[in-house]
């Protein structure tokens, strides 16, 4: 199919033992990961349909030096240079299913640096390279950011909760950023400061630390009227598909995901962008502002702190959530997942890193059937003491109103799942009275139904 | 299978025309909705796989007036007792799928007493029975609450749209109960009387007028401590489906539905009795109380008057969402749906019947393409009128530390459709950052992406 090539440079590895590991699939995040794979010792073989690919990685793998990288164009040729048991990373890239999978290995510079693996699948073919792996992956003082994750679809679905998690993630973030902006008044130095500030304690993490470098950055367009690039952007959001399909199965299984929820709707709302524009000014002739509803006073430094209590305590629930789903899958699946283990490798390589997770895997090492994050003691404790800032920053943005979809959804979520005593007695009332549904009691075993419209009719 | 039986009475009709219509499935529903078409002055043959339910059907009818009902033991003989073109109604109960369709025609009470019907699929069938089902409908006086939906499966899917509203209009009654009782302390009388008033303004409906007669209840059970049913009822809530697919759906189609999702997850989380109390324990030996966190001091007029305000706010944006999702369903499939149309064969006959609708439909008839509920001028007006009530009622639950999330999900969905500038500009310099996904700019067309790191770096 591709027109004729020069011969496959591979002649200059003959005399070496044959690769342990081949990678076929040569684009941005093939090139980065087999060249990740060499730099660490083991020599790999390469192959891509397109034959350019194969030569851009050689040259690369020469470039930064003379990496042991052997190019194939021949689909068998590449096979059979490969040591038995044969191990192909496969990085296809037809698909959604499999772009977003590929997405998740967190991005071309974890690639090349070490990324966080979630391999799932076939035991045997994991352990065959498991020695590589553990080399490729980040490093953390815990030990390299890969585990066998479970049999199966555990590796992909794995990786697609963490993808959920960082929607979460990103969403909150932008909801402190928007609260310190329009509340605070605080400048986009400032805003950068703050998250500098925040990365040095119980925020730490890769979100946090490239906020804090986002607003910094000066627009650096010919031509613009200065100021920073952040600012320019429009307020429209991308995604890849992993946000929708963490939601779809957290409805599926019945696990209340509703911050991540709560920032896939965020990204769908904020692509409207036209309806929202028509939307503020037909009700500003109805007399609402566009701007704030309320001025709120409130010194900057206290403002801070609540606001980063609001988003550690709102990041507790949506960890709580995906988790509770990875626990949910599992148990369908006997995937036999080790949430601490899953927490561990998440350390490192990948976008939802962060010192947090180190807290998350305590937590699950002190209870493996811990039922919610929520209810370990040190997370407990630490909700407790933040839960009145929390709700400071929450009741003010309602007020003012500033949209938190994200922090409000956590603080409903916190509000539901330490509420001993819902309304949903009322809900199965009127199930059982307009479809027989029937419910349980409160001080007797048993299913029951009642005629209420009759006997409502008689006490009348 | 069956034992033998003694012959159908079919004998009786032998010399009246053959008719038009037949029904096989005759569980509650089918029975009762047979017995509906009957009494419309249709002659109706019936089957069912287990004859006792042939002979119940006959008994009834014979019971409430000799309608002309034809049972039928055998199907083949069921068939050719019908006039071509043979029209059959099939109430199949195997599958959740088809429970929950079924289930959708609104309770056993409308299908006898004239339901809400959403008839999609083949024209032709349709107009078979047309004047059959205008009869057999619920009557308003826009006129029979049947219409042709749309072709293939957009009757299924209207349907489960109406029951994701459903759930919506629950949770947000519910959380008014909530409130009502916790914040105010209102008496279980008190919020019958509530429910009732509201019942006779604009919150009309089916359900708050069932929600005023289950307060009035009183528990039934001999041996018990007496008070009002409700009281009595765990706090835990079933479901069959509808709503999980729709929040689903609402993924898929890139529709944000976040009032339709807090129902769900409300249900979810009302599942976790065990849970829930443990996390109340937990928390409070950390310092956490578990009842209010905060005494609300209002006048209890005042009080009820806001939180009908919140309720009716909520509700508008709840069915802001399911008309959306109607929308996009119908642009995905080329179904054409009719909104008007659907809003007015929803104003009897099914659970989510009210005076509201009427409103509904005429926003879409004053403008078919509405962009959204939100923006038509007669809501956008109310929606400015009440916000204030619903944001005080929202911020005095987040204080108090009782859990809102279908009213607080509806609150960020209108301040999130309504912002003109959203912070997801962050979230796309993020996603540009670490995964050169670009972004666009306000000020100037094209696409664009930027070395963040670089540009931070070289800033410092």
């Amino acid at each position: 199919m591709t027109s004729p090539a020069p011969a496959p440079p591979a002649a200059a590895a003959a005399q070496s033992p044959p690769p342990r590991i081949g990678l076929a699939g040569l684009a941005t995040m093939g090139q980065n990961l087999a060249l990740n794979i060499a730099e660490k010792g083991f020599p790999i073989s390469v192959y891509n349909r397109t034959a350019a690919k194969v030569d851009s990685t050689l040259s690369r793998a020469a470039a930064e030096g003379a990496l042991p990288v052997l190019g194939h164009r021949d689909p068998r040729d590449f096979v059979l240079s490969l040591a038995r048991p044969r191990t192909v990373v496969l990085l296809v890239q037809a698909g959604p299913a499999v772009d977003a999978t590929i997405d998740a290995l967190c991005g071309e510079e974890g690639a090349r640096n070490g990324p966080s693996l979630m391999p799932g699948g076939d035991f045997q073919a994991y352990s065959n390279i498991k020695d590589i792996l553990e080399k490729a992956a980040a490093q953390t003082e815990d030990g390299p950011c890969v585990t066998f994750v479970g049999p199966g679809g555990a590796g992909n679905f794995v990786k697609m909760v963490h993808n959920g998690i960082e929607y979460g993630d990103m969403q909150l973030i932008a909801e402190a950023y928007d609260v310190l902006h329009r509340v605070g008044g605080l400048s986009n130095s400032e805003i950068a400061d703050v998250f500098a500030e925040w990365n040095k304690g119980e925020l730490e993490s890769f979100l946090v630390e490239i906020t804090a470098d986002i607003f910094t950055v000066a627009d650096p367009l010919e031509g613009s009227t200065g100021g920073a690039l952040v600012d320019k952007i429009l307020d429209k959001t991308g995604m890849k598909g992993t946000g929708k399909w963490t939601v779809q199965q957290a409805a599926e299984l019945a696990v209340a995901a509703p911050t991540i929820a709560a920032s896939l709707d965020g990204r769908y709302l904020s692509g409207l962008k036209d309806e929202r524009v028509a939307a503020a000014s037909v009700l500003e002739e109805e007399g609402m502002p566009v701007g704030l509803l309320e001025k709120i006073n409130v010194d900057k430094k206290v403002l801070v702190d609540r606001v980063r209590q609001a988003l550690y305590s709102s990041k507790v629930c949506s960890y709580a959530q995906g988790m509770n789903l990875l626990r949910a899958k599992s148990v369908e699946q006997g995937w036999n997942l080790n949430l601490a283990e899953l927490s561990r490798i998440w350390k490192g390589g990948c976008i939802i890193r962060a010192r947090f997770l180190d807290r998350i895997k305590k937590a699950y090492d002190r209870n493996p059937e811990l039922a919610n994050l929520i209810v370990d003691r040190e997370f407990a404790r630490e909700m407790v003491q933040r839960q009145g800032a929390w709700r400071w920053v929450v009741a003010r943005a309602v007020e003012a109103g500033i949209s938190t979809p994200g922090m409000s959804a956590s603080l409903s979520y916190f509000d539901t799942y330490r509420c001993n005593r819902l309304p949903a007695n009322l809900i199965q009332a009127q199930r059982d009275l307009f479809g027989a549904h029937t419910y349980e009691r409160i001080d007797r075993p048993g299913s029951f139904h009642t005629e209420w419209s009759k006997l409502a009719r008689e006490g009348k």
